[in-house]
């Protein structure tokens, strides 16, 4: 049986490969596992079908030979558990990259989602330029202590693993705020991700549901 | 060899136990294993030594037998691997416990951490009247979601696990917003986990650490 995730049929960032099933994706890929995609609007996300899958109404979701997951973070660490290559062998190494996996979902990415959420919510009103920057000073923060950590090392602990995975898409996500730019370690680490040929072929498929849904405009 | 953890020498909430070691106290007295705690001020939290342990210089942290992690769900999780109790046997349950342990650290606990910030950070500020309601919605979001997948259920998905244990936590930093009075399904939620004698043994054993750093004063 094939799996098959949840993903925008619409995304809102039009093809950039920010949404959270590109993670999915991208462990698929790595894995080299088949899988197909079924495309929901904004709408459908709401509706009983998709929340008797995720009640919080969100994608992506996983669901394979009758277990269903959402939370990426969830589906990425059982696809890694299911598949060598994701996780290290050695017990002490893979708990380290779960705890990685974590870091990126609990504390990297929450003040980087927070500054999205205020471009969506708050950029009109009269105290986002002075709100914004008090955001940005949290985000160098975490760059900060990550950049630190990373030192020379090409990825988190040893060998490419789903924290880094998990850790990379975060950090995309501050693509267009100009904060990568004081930290070109990290641009340079992201840019690693962004090479393995997993990723390559897994950006390319989300890109390519944007494509085919603005063909016809 | 003992576990030892790290917890605030002198937490911010005054033995409310709303810091996140008492997660991992919860877990070690849910599965019956002894721990120890090292606690740190603030400004060893960022020392070189700490910040070996934790590159981000939060707490807690566990070691145990050459194992160091950070991040209080991977910790959790750790725990709960290694004893029984804390995630079903069967290889679905498990891996939807764990699903809402990612639940409630990505999706419902950061709109619960924004709202502490803004508090922390905003609450001198002209526009925070205005904005506060604006968390508060989203946050409302959530809980309707989360009330709605619980039913008349007594745990997330089965038996009380691991995330149950991690949603009750973060569900408990808004008992002084006011939220969960909205939401009386999910203050029996919250009250049946701390009905349990291993919430009771951690809550006191954090609570212990309050009691004695304020008895000099």
């Amino acid at each position: 049986m094939t799996a098959t995730i949840t993903a925008f049929e619409s995304s809102p960032d039009r093809g950039q490969g920010l949404a959270r099933d590109m993670r999915v994706r991208w462990a698929l890929e790595e894995v080299g596992k088949p899988y197909e995609v079924r495309l929901l609007s904004f709408k459908a996300m709401k509706q009983p079908a998709h929340l008797a899958l995720n009640p919080f109404g969100q994608i992506p979701t996983f669901e394979e030979d009758g277990l269903a997951l959402f939370e990426s973070g969830a589906i990425v660490l059982h696809i890694a558990e299911q598949h060598p290559s994701l996780l290290p062998d050695d017990a002490k190494g893979r708990m380290r990259a779960i705890m990685w996996m974590f870091s990126a979902l609990a504390t990297v990415e929450p003040p980087i989602v927070e500054r999205s959420a205020a471009y969506l919510m708050e950029r009109e009103k009269p105290w986002y330029a002075e709100r914004l920057p008090m955001l940005d000073d949290r985000i160098r923060v975490r760059l900060t202590e990550l950049s630190r950590h990373l030192g020379d090392s090409e990825w988190l602990d040893g060998a490419f693993s789903a924290g880094d995975l998990m850790m990379i898409h975060a950090l995309r996500r501050l693509e267009s705020s100009g904060l990568l730019k004081e930290f070109p370690d990290l641009e340079a680490y992201i840019a690693r991700g962004q090479a393995r040929p997993a990723y390559q072929r897994a950006f390319a498929a989300q890109l390519q549901v944007f494509a085919a849904a603005t063909a016809g405009g």
